[in-house]
């Protein structure tokens, strides 16, 4: 089936019944072939109720305004829904943003050239000029911004600036830096961060040390979407991995290095492909 | 919402679009409810689609036989569909086979007395009378057939006596005992076994053994349902746990009891809640 | 090998070259066979080095003292050593402590029942009287010592009493009472804990409820001794289970439930086994 | 500690009493300090005891050829040991043989550049040419030597060339050729393959398709050393990762090419820290 003929349906709405009908009579009425169908509901009677449909259709290569336009009126009035369609030949943009360490950056940028990262990478953006060489070398543009105190609040604007109409989300791969409220405001729920513990354990900085301290025999890291609050926003994923008293910090790093990087990728991937849906300040994963 | 009013439907039929539609629909229509909505197509063109409903309705509690025939009518037929409803408030009975070992058995019983098991135990069948004790003192009946070469076939036919209409399902919580064909075709696809290794290692005896030999990392546990391919029929859910050079047989078992009982309980707990469809020779779960 | 001729020799002290000599040394002069030796320093120079040698002699089953008293002369002392010899045929006496819910106390009862905790249990004692039955099935005595706030101490006292000499070390089997520093006292670094969560995470009541509120996507158990600080003890052993955005707090209970009895059973087996060690507010423990 | 007064001291040999106290006396007579040390029996009367000791020591930085001489007479002899000691400051060197697909390949190299490997590269062959720019990039020389049927003798005769003299052990980083016995007698146990299935479910080629077929609910990777029975040498180390009926083939390879990386670079990382001992054909791995 060619991509241009793949598409996303993603709901959110009161739950009540009929919904599932009133969406799979719209689609098989316009000749779509339903693919996968994942729905959620936080409660039966009174509660949020989640969907994503993947489908195949002709009219998706064709006149989606139409389409999108009848749906609106048609279902999605009926229930309240916050909808949108993604097609699976709109190919997401995605500006990483990273300091000295390469773990993360190199995980993504791999995975991205096997194809398991179906997305584009307009730029790397880094306020260390470390990695520059590294980011070229993959053929994407790499821009340095150094930030101080003082600096900050100009050289975000030269970042959303560089963003502007290029980049849909934006993934944080060990950036060391915290954003500022106004920055995060302009792409709400799509900027991933991953943080190198097992949240809320360790919030805050030196996570490892933190770790070596306490003497946990497992640790973990934390994708999630950046809000204002810090280290506190919408979980995505989560793995850890354990660890034993001869565990040094560095060597909890080094351990914890593997699990950021997988953890991060995976966060991704399913935020490219449409899989997640925030409800305050959770995170409903279709994965798949 | 009463148990009374929820019922599952299972389907699995050729794919082709309309499926959602119809189904929903038809449910709508009736005033359900959908609660949990889980689908699957081995191939979106020429597959077989399996969908697992989840639904509170007020005719649950009322005319079943008359909503069954009308779905077979104005559904199933046009799309030949294998289907099913379920209703919440029939309680699966399940029969637990045993030989001398407890842990398995007792993992259930146990899960059933917390209530993680809705399903009833009208006996526990073994060829040993050593977990007497134990199973009465859960008020369970238990039935003692001993078995040789020579009297297999009788004893079979005796336990099948014994679950004529009380039971709808059979579990092997370590039953050590090879069941026959003819056995097996009474309750084809309700068997559920598990068996000591992380199948299709280990095939056939003292897979312990085999995996000490070998000299493995990691030992495992496979429920599945029971065909007459000994060791082969499709499987519900694996689960494995580190092991290392230290660990001699007897630990490689004790450290496999653990896993066993939880798969097995897992493969039930699906099988009860009717998560679990067959597809030639291998199952889709749809957990929950 | 008779357990007769079974023990364990655990040391801490500075780390300085040639305790591996003099050690083994002295056990190898008096006709001992090492069967499993662990060591590990906090650091090669100035760290704090702990041994735990599990060995073979003729004299265990002869005149223990003499040899204790020779090894503190003629080893311990130069060295600054704690010490202590373990023997194989002291089996450990544990109390266990409950409240209401089963499962932790369950686990443990079994596990002893197939050999794989060798402890005596001389009793259990619980401010509630819902598991007598299940206990006395053991065949174990059960102490109901309810408690209020006004009789928390006098009923610590009592249970001190019941324990007098009868008791080596404490199991809190989800036991829904805090100790006080006074009771933690007579039993240091001997009172095992099961926390219902991965701590540091989710410290005090109702981690279940505030790990869903966070939408973790894992959640996990801690195992650790109990001191004066709630839920800061130095921790034994921990693990985890996925979950996701489907299990409602219900579910992660039972979900709890399974990693809290194994993560338990663990902590017990290695204190049995004299596999940990305590340095500060950390374990280090030689798992085998 | 400069790298230059580190060692490793390897030991197999007869278990019997003593061998603990004799090369710690040894050492210890010579100013060494034991930073660490593993040892295992595999049976305490009439097993194999292996040993690994890492310690510090003056004399490591000078006359190493005397100490080796010495330990040879004075203890060596007397337990019948192999044994061998392993310098900090002697850097493994490594050959790494690849085909087409890159992931284990990166995985090494990266590793390798973080510092995780400390090892050298002196070179990466492979039947194929494409992945030469990779390996130029990281500035390791690249190798291709094609081969067919009639040239495999041949190609192999000048790989050994290659590496004669220059190279400590082999990585088979998915190199899609099997070795002639003859070849693998050149360089025993320091051959490390990964296998992408969990040894031993699914020997032998496609173990991706084999392991869909059977519809198993968890796949993993193994790495071993080679020796001339195919997929039949000593493993090393293996790992695993849970899938389910929605995976196909294409999915179940890229969530292995995960397992295939780790584990290769686990089992790697061992191997160069002279953490791995071969029993027949077991290993003993001293993880830390």
């Amino acid at each position: 089936m060619p991509l241009s003929r793949r598409a996303c349906l993603l709901i959110s709405c009161p739950d009540r019944p009929g919904i599932v009908a009133s969406v799979s009579g719209f689609l098989f009425e316009r000749g779509a072939n339903i693919v996968q169908l994942d729905q959620y509901s936080t409660h039966p009677e009174e509660g949020t109720y989640f969907m994503r449909l993947e489908f195949d259709a002709e009219w998706v290569n064709g006149d989606r305004a139409r389409i999108e336009r009848e749906f609106a009126q048609q279902v999605a009035a009926a229930y309240q829904m916050d909808w949108r369609f993604a097609y699976a030949d709109h190919i997401k943009r995605m500006a990483v943003f990273v300091s000295k360490e390469d773990h993360c950056l190199l995980e993504l940028l791999w995975q991205w050239r096997w194809g398991d990262l179906r997305a584009e990478i307009p730029m790397v953006i880094s306020n260390h000029d470390t990695l520059r060489e590294t980011v070229e070398s993959f053929g994407i543009p790499f821009y340095h911004l150094p930030i101080t105190k003082e600096t900050k609040r100009q050289q975000e604007e030269k970042a959303l600036e560089l963003m502007e109409g290029r980049v849909d989300f934006i993934v944080l791969a060990r950036y060391m830096q915290i954003l500022t409220g106004d920055f995060i405001q302009h792409y709400p729920n799509r900027i991933i961060n991953i943080h190198h513990s097992f949240l809320p354990a360790f919030v805050g900085g030196r996570p490892y040390e933190q770790a070596y301290e306490r003497g946990v025999k497992i640790i973990g890291a934390t994708a999630h979407y950046v809000t204002e609050e810090l280290d506190a926003g919408p979980i995505i994923e989560q793995d850890v991995a354990r660890v034993d008293h001869r565990n040094d910090v560095a060597q909890l790093k080094a351990i914890g290095r593997n699990i950021e990087r997988t953890v991060l990728a995976r966060a991704v991937r399913w935020h490219i492909q449409d899989r997640i849906l925030v409800h305050g300040n959770k995170t409903i994963v279709f994965a798949g």
